[in-house]
């Protein structure tokens, strides 16, 4: 069976149902805007219950996700949704791009959440943009910039304390919206949370517990990912 | 006598006041933050002119810039201001580090004006930023930002009349803002606005009549300067 869709981490398929898909996890592992690649046993297994764990976790919270329900180790069924070409990244202590395209050092905490938009395109490797280049591209209108800003300030409110109690720091994140196609057309959280797509460090150790193992060649990827998983569901 | 600062394209020099700095504008253009570099006989001068014109004009329309008075052809009274490191960028149509970010083509017109922030930083070739990150670099606060997009949207409004008048169409420019050094510290229109600083296409030929002529070897640069120039007087 063709995927409807094949990113970097993950496949849609359709489904009987025309209003859900099945996602699944890929094992491969990509960084730098693909430019650096690699397949690890398990990641897709990982991923898979991480995102489930924290996406009930936040439904439970009144945020409403795109997820519908787990099939196996790998695939979850979601609904059918119109992905935003807007990400949305929220930081709250200083890493990855922020610190190369300011020159501030890693580790430095901001007072208040940093919340930034990037254009989701592989193409163009996801660029930086601000509320102006979503509505004159078309991509979000300005209330819609004001509510995805202020539905990933709440998610990292949730997820900073989450992550505590899990003994890690939410030092930042990726996010993707859907807009289902109700008659009433919400947007919904959709895509995944996972280490993948968050930076997550050790409470008292500060060890990096997420892709920039990967990233920065430090090893032990998949150990970090089990000790998230562990963490995780020993909270939920 | 040695300067004060050096900068790209000016140099600033003290005065008997304190309050007052001296502005001599160069003939050296350059592009690409500095990997492009060239000296252009008259620049300093043809900037000089045009960017007194055109302060003149906005003072008159009620913006506040830092212009004192004139000294001769290439040097400019203005008030000892501290520059704020956010530069601020307003587009009408798509070109340049737009176009090359997000795949839009050259030309494209907005509905709206797009306004930016990026960091005033040659090192790190003053990247891109939203208001977040101005917030927590300690550039500028959310009500400096507000100010600052509400002041270059009304100059944007004052700058496209008068361009059009002179038959050119207003693709965007740069400006940057200062804070007066008085106990009431405002913030006004300081650096320059030039075809250094601005894209400025013959709105019936398009042809460019600004810094793209040298970013893009096109030939013609001073010819271009001058035209502008020439017209910006005409209805002055």
């Amino acid at each position: 069976m063709e995927p409807l869709y094949e990113g970097k981490a993950k496949r849609l398929y359709a489904t009987e149902d025309p209003n859900v898909l099945r996602m699944e996890y890929k094992d491969e592992a990509t960084a730098f805007n693909a430019e650096k690649k690699a397949e690890f046993e398990n990641k897709g297994r990982l991923n898979t219950a991480i995102t489930l764990a924290i996406y009930r976790m936040l439904e439970a919270k009144g945020v409403e996700t795109h997820i519908v329900e787990s099939i196996d180790d790998t695939n979850i069924l979601v609904k059918s949704v119109d992905i935003l070409l807007v990400e949305v990244i929220v930081r709250n202590v200083a890493a990855g791009s922020f610190c190369k395209r300011v020159g501030v050092e890693e580790g430095t905490a901001f007072k208040q959440p940093i919340v930034e938009f990037s254009y989701k395109s592989d193409e163009l490797g996801d660029p930086l943009i601000n509320d102006d280049y979503a509505r004159e591209m078309g991509l979000a209108t300005p209330e819609e910039c004001a509510e995805l800003k202020e539905k990933a300030l709440v998610i990292n409110e949730v997820l900073i304390d989450f992550f505590k109690r899990a003994g890690l720091k939410l030092v930042d994140f990726k996010i993707e919206f859907g807009r289902t196609k109700d008659a009433d057309a919400k947007i919904v959280l959709a895509d995944e949370i996972s280490p993948d797509t968050c930076r997550l460090w050790d409470l008292e150790t500060g060890k990096k517990l997420d892709k920039d193992r990967f990233r920065q060649d430090l090893g032990g990827v998949m150990e970090a990912y089990e000790e998230v998983l562990k963490r995780v569901e020993q909270i939920s």
